[in-house]
């Protein structure tokens, strides 16, 4: 089903199809707009609330701007449909996140009108600034924005593009898009300064301080009505200008204005474009703003609320007739409160994912207990550090894409002092539909390197629990890795057991060719034995559980046995977890043909995880397949 | 020699000795340590004018903290000799930076007074802040804090912190520790921002325009006087704290105070000690302080200067009598030059190191085309990603160690996207005295695992010079890895040639036994190479020059050949080069012995580079052992 644009969205295959309209059309077509993300995300799914946040913004900007020259950077993207919409990717709209559709995130290689590939949070800044400072150097006349949400601005390295653009004398302008939400509320410091402003509580608490000081002196009369006036103006220039946030950081700012008044924005736009330098213009929107469900109801859900009606904005929920077994995400949430409940030294920290990582759980029962430190990765990784230091142990819980922003602070804030923080890393492998930037392909190569660090993966919702049971009785630090979506076990909730540190498991004895896996993905193995059964193969399992340490007895048996062996991890390849089996096997003199199943060395795009692995070979197919050449290579010789 | 403390520094063996001495007694042991810490850099070497400027301060914390029970976190630590000194290693402090002595830096293991680990930047206030929140868990009524450097605060993670800690409810003083430097002068908005909070612009500049309006109204007489007044107080209070940027965030902001004035520092930790949450105290110091020399010269040329003549305040330089090879990191800066001259494509970028990576060299000639961005890895590289999308080809010069901070934007901002960015990590390998956490040991393993980035790494200069210079021509992100200290070659400026993408060179054929080396530490394979010779050993060297692409054609010229080899990297053995030549030459069905050379899956500590490679295995005579061992097995067999 093809959703129908109205009438004058109809006409808009371009930013020039746009700028035809006159200016009294542009609420119009914000409405149109606006109701075509809704009919389309109401029946395909994908991000929603950010995107109708900015509506206005998004046919201001356009409207005004000289888009594909001038730059346009969306910080993290998922506000970004509105622009897909207006830049020649309406009719493909429909195909946003499927395997082999458009990308949920702004892409270079997607549209000209995409100047930055986004996905990460706080980027923008930065981009936009490498533009600008490139436009200054050659002499081009032209716009860079970057339009950054307040929760990405709590990222430090939005700080670092900040005190960098103060002291540039670039041509930037910041549009902090300001709706107190990350995808979770948003949280800190700087939240609730700018919520002062918009509500002008310093101002106004000046401002009385002030009148309260002249009041006294009524002998003035009128006369002191007019220093009264003066003063103010002093006072508001000082406190709203050259003492903000911003202003300190020699950011011109403007605002706060309203960020769903079009003809406004067209407006301030139009006047910030002629005025050079560094700049802010503060704008105050509404997530999931014009559709009332998900404007007046709870943000968070309503940020990628899966496909729903629209007319009653009834959230369609899939109610299998079986018990299906959790997510991943809810066994850690839930796990983590009962090992609390037992073990007052845990914690909880997560940098601004509590619902996407299910620690709300936790932060609901034991609010003293478990954070939320807004989107600041470095940050959660250092804080858990201090706390280990205190004889607490804090489980920090980032993606594993995300975590990538975090790696100095587990290699020199955790790992060389090998202080007990349990780093617990979902969304390890493909993430699906958000594609490239969100897949966690690479944690298993990145974080075995380091030394002390122990690397595990869960190949269900047992083990998970187990190795979270077991982290509590290690003396350093532990990570655990475990894939988005669902487990295997509708029955989950087993007592605890210890699983020594580094001990694999024997899955399925068998002969001839071992299968090696790591984590979740070793249930692709068990159908594949289950397939090649069939065909009287008979090749053993073995869930390895630790990519570090290795099961070095279990090695030493699987090697002394098998002269054929495939690995199989949904990580990378290059310096993954089948290349940890074969340094060990090298490193011992053994000498076996192994073929190592992972995902390649490229950039793989976005899709349904099983679409992912199919592409990679590592579907239960693909390691069937692996098997059986390797048994064939025996028939043959 | 053992250099003599003054007769109060004597008595000092903990910060328990110092509290005995009543507060008059404080400017003497100032005085004293001051000249402790000055005979003994003079001797030694170390870092200098950062200790220098905050020996006030230090002796006042611990006069006035209950150290080690209050925690006391020392952001980056090169300013923490003082602290060393005062707390028990006073006569250890002679074996600072040496091989088996005490670390450069607080480390927890080295004193139960050194509360958290440093060594890279702006990680003090989020562990203190997880102190700090531990103490709240638990009950704990103690104080927690971070002193930090203004060039460490512009670091994000420390916003991060500061974000956190705004809403933290917790117990935290930040000392923010302003003397306008990082190594090199501090750079950015939030530096202008502190030099005006600290001339107090600002506060005049509002008060001006005040007593202008106010003067206006002179038939006011006395009573106008006490308006005033009241008035510029009303705006102080409004422009220096409600309005300031610390007091945005939350934090109530105290000073600016003189951080050279002991007692007056004592007097104020003492009143701080009592105001509960989070709080920053801005201290004005100066780094050198007390040493002439050092406080009215170069401050980055005294931030580790070496030794140096105390009397006379000269730098000693080793004058050798023959030219001697170039710093890789100063052919790195001249070429940089040579090859902007002819490609104005070509921008440099740093991170608060123009000195360490000799961009100065760059933006001293070329200030339009080279940055110092402050400290700020993740804001450089995304920076740069942002120049290449138009068109332009910047140097991101950042330390291995520190690269490790910009991780996620390497991948996520850079390779993703394919940009055309050029990474040059200097101080790859080990970085010598400053020890585990300034080792660069881990980047082969992290990068080589990312799609699309080049893994490339100089055996000698004119290689590093015609990496860059072919780097000019590739259409994607590129590394070249080098290391701390100097080359092999005295007469290097040769001109450039392109070096193939992934094409190794064989240095010396061989029979037997083949090394595979990769960067600088082939050279130690030559010397092996040689040694072995005069016992009619014969093995080839191969220099394969990139770890990504790998030169296939080589390798299976190689493995063809050889059954027996060596490899050799000054990078962690897991998931490194080795790891990735084992995993050629399994994916390919060769079998050979081999032996993998590198740094093992432990943390190193501090030592000479050449003492360090000697530990691991890989100097030159670990090589030539590891040869010897193989061809042994062939004589035995």
């Amino acid at each position: 089903m093809l959703i129908q644009p109205g009438e004058l969205l109809a006409q808009i295959n371009s930013p020039a199809d746009l700028k035809k309209f006159p200016k009294d059309k542009l609420v119009q077509i914000c409405d149109e707009l606006r109701h075509f993300i809704v009919d389309n995300v109401s029946v395909y799914g994908g991000h929603f609330g950010a995107s109708l946040g900015v509506v206005e913004l998004t046919v201001a900007l356009h409207y005004v701007l000289n888009t594909p020259e001038d730059e346009l950077v969306w910080d993290v993207g998922h506000q970004a449909y509105g622009h897909k919409i207006l830049t020649g990717r309406r009719d493909q709209f429909h195909t946003n996140r499927i395997f082999g559709g458009i990308s949920g995130f702004p892409k270079r290689k997607e549209s000209e009108y995409d100047s930055f590939g986004v996905g990460h949070s706080s980027t923008s800044i930065s981009a936009a600034l490498g533009m600008a400072m490139a436009s200054k150097y050659k002499g081009v006349n032209k716009q860079h924005i970057a339009v950054i949400g307040d929760g990405a601005l709590t990222g430090g390295m939005a700080f670092e593009a900040m005190n960098h653009a103060g002291v540039s004398d670039s041509n930037i302008l910041i549009i902090l898009n300001d709706n107190c939400m990350a995808i979770d509320p948003n949280v800190g410091a700087l939240k609730d300064y700018l919520t002062d402003i918009t509500t002008s509580h310093t101002y106004n608490k000046v401002k009385d301080e002030v009148w309260k000081i002249l009041g006294k002196l009524s002998k003035f009369g009128t006369s002191a009505q007019e220093v009264i006036s003066k003063v103010e103006g002093a006072i508001k220039s000082a406190v709203l200008q050259q003492s903000n946030l911003f202003e300190s950081l020699n950011l011109r700012y403007f605002g706060p204005v309203d960020g769903h008044d079009v003809n406004h924005l067209v407006e301030i736009l139009r006047d910030l474009r002629d005025i050079p330098g560094p700049k802010i213009l503060h704008c105050v929107t509404v997530k999931g703003k014009g559709y009332e469900p998900a404007e007046k109801g709870n943000h968070t859900t309503w940020h990628a609320p899966g496909t729903f009606d629209k007319v009653t904005g009834e959230i369609f929920k899939k109610s299998p007739a079986t018990p299906q077994p959790p997510k991943y995400q809810d066994v850690f949430g839930h796990t983590i409160v009962e090992l609390a409940e037992q073990d007052e030294r845990i914690m909880g920290v997560t940098p601004a994912m509590p619902s996407g990582s299910s620690l709300n759980i936790m932060m609901k029962e034991m609010p003293d207990r478990a954070f939320d430190v807004g989107i600041a990765e470095q940050h959660a990784v250092t804080l858990s550090a201090g706390m280990a230091t205190q004889g607490l142990k804090p489980f920090c819980n980032i993606y594993s894409t995300f975590m990538q922003r975090a790696y100095d602070q587990v290699i020199h804030d955790v790992c060389l002092q090998n202080l007990p923080v349990v780093f617990c890393l979902d969304r390890a492998g493909f993430a699906g539909a958000d594609g490239p930037t969100h897949h966690g392909a690479y944690d298993i190569a990145y974080f075995r390197c380091i030394p002390n660090l122990v690397v595990a993966a869960p190949m269900n919702e047992e083990e998970l629990r187990n190795m979270m049971y077991s982290s509590l009785s290690h003396e350093g630090p532990y990570s655990i890795r475990y894939p988005r979506g669902n487990g295997v076990m509708p029955d989950w909730r087993k007592p605890f057991q210890q699983i020594p540190l580094g001990q694999g498991r024997i899955v399925k004895e068998g002969d001839d060719v071992a299968i090696l896996t790591i984590g979740h993905i070793g249930n692709y193995a068990v159908q594949a034995s289950q397939e090649l059964a069939e065909e009287g193969l008979n090749p053993a399992h073995y869930d390895m559980r630790f990519v570090k340490p290795l099961d070095e007895d279990l090695l030493h048996e699987i090697f002394g046995k098998f002269k054929k062996v495939v690995t199989v991890e949904d990580g990378c390849l290059m310096g993954g977890f089948g290349s940890a089996v074969v340094e060990w096997m090298i490193d011992h003199g053994y000498s076996a043909q192994v073929k190592r199943l992972g995902i390649p060395d490229e950039i793989i795009e976005h899709g349904d995880q099983l679409q992912l692995h199919r592409l990679c070979g590592f579907d239960p197919a693909g390691i069937a397949d692996a098997v059986r050449s390797l048994a064939e290579v025996e028939k043959v010789s």
